[in-house]
């Protein structure tokens, strides 16, 4: 008697929120708790700093290089950020989801919504949004603070562009109300589970549809 | 200052799956666990049983009752079995979804599509279905033959009655593949648990428009 399992082919879990949701550190950790999730390493144009490994931190190119892969349209998104460009390629997530990894990236609002206008349907059926709100405008600014060392016109601009992050939440499939460290990730490790159960992302294995017809779709 | 909490509407989660893969355990189960969540009462023309209360176990209806409201379109769904009438009303799980309870109901394939073809704006945005899918053949026979007493042909019959529900895996959002009672529960609620997050469903509450005009989507 054969197998039926079913196999699932890999998430493309795009995250934000305003700084000081903890949305890299939900990213990091369920990267670093789940073998099947990996974080997205960016590609690059700044100077590796000291310690950082082509391929382990960053992917790091020429600013010729990043241009003229971005100009084949090999990027998922990319943007410049002080002088640097910064990117994730797409054949990164694709070789990633491929094999039914679940890949995480923490990423602004303009760059996910580059990403949820992509075209490719690799890319469309493996991509889940979600955004990590806070609770009230005093949970916001108490974390903002928590920074440290910034000037009043620092915290105000973070201020302004954290409101600003912040109108976006609905354009999101999820949002999570930030509470504390383990609700924010037993809930987006939820969703994580939850997604990954998502019929249309499930394939019977090739055994299973000889044997049962009826399985393959 | 204000809070910016999001409040959510209700679920209508519909379970199907073979005989014997636990819907109706999970559906219980979850229900039990969470005072967030209810178990669908169904309607019934059938007599009550010794201890069956009305309105807790069924809503008892004469068949008369339950016709005339059938034709005025009340009823998310229903179905004769054994020259009873069974179904579920619609004003039954729109108080709760209303309320931002959510209700779960297991129900074959049939009752399912049914349900699914609602037009009703509300009974849309707050349908998930989940079908419970059987990990092997052999898992099948076995989980079916732990039922009992029956002879050979029963069996048969509930066989192949559980293969042709399971060729309707791919028609719900959600496939869990069953396992033991444990993991399935936990992949069931957190299958629910995301789908409380999806921002669809979240409405900013009067307060926080008021001070936040840009949660007001």
């Amino acid at each position: 008697m054969s197998d039926l399992q079913l196999q699932r082919r890999g998430l493309l879990c795009v995250v934000s929120g305003p700084s000081g949701s903890g949305k890299t550190t939900l990213c990091r950790r369920y990267s670093n708790a789940d073998p099947a999730a990996v974080y997205a390493i960016s590609a690059t144009t700044r100077t590796p700093r000291e310690g950082e490994k082509d391929g382990i931190d960053y992917f790091f190119l020429s600013r010729e290089e990043f241009e003229s892969r971005a100009t084949r349209g090999e990027f998922l998104e990319y943007a410049e950020v002080h002088g640097n460009l910064y990117g994730t390629l797409k054949s990164e997530v694709l070789a990633h989801i491929n094999e039914g990894r679940d890949v995480l990236m923490d990423i602004d609002v303009q760059g996910a919504s580059l990403i949820r206008e992509q075209s490719d349907p690799a890319i469309r059926e493996a991509f889940v949004d979600i955004f990590i709100m806070l609770p009230s405008e005093e949970e916001l600014l108490r974390r903002l603070d928590y920074r440290g060392t910034e000037s009043r016109d620092q915290v105000e601009l973070r201020l302004g562009n954290a409101r600003e992050e912040m109108r976006h939440w609905a354009d999101y499939r999820y949002t999570v109300v930030s509470q504390d460290k383990e609700t924010d990730f037993t809930t987006f490790s939820a969703i994580m589970a939850g997604e990954r159960c998502r019929s249309s992302r499930l394939t019977p294995c090739e055994d299973a549809i000889n044997q049962h017809p009826e399985l393959g779709l």
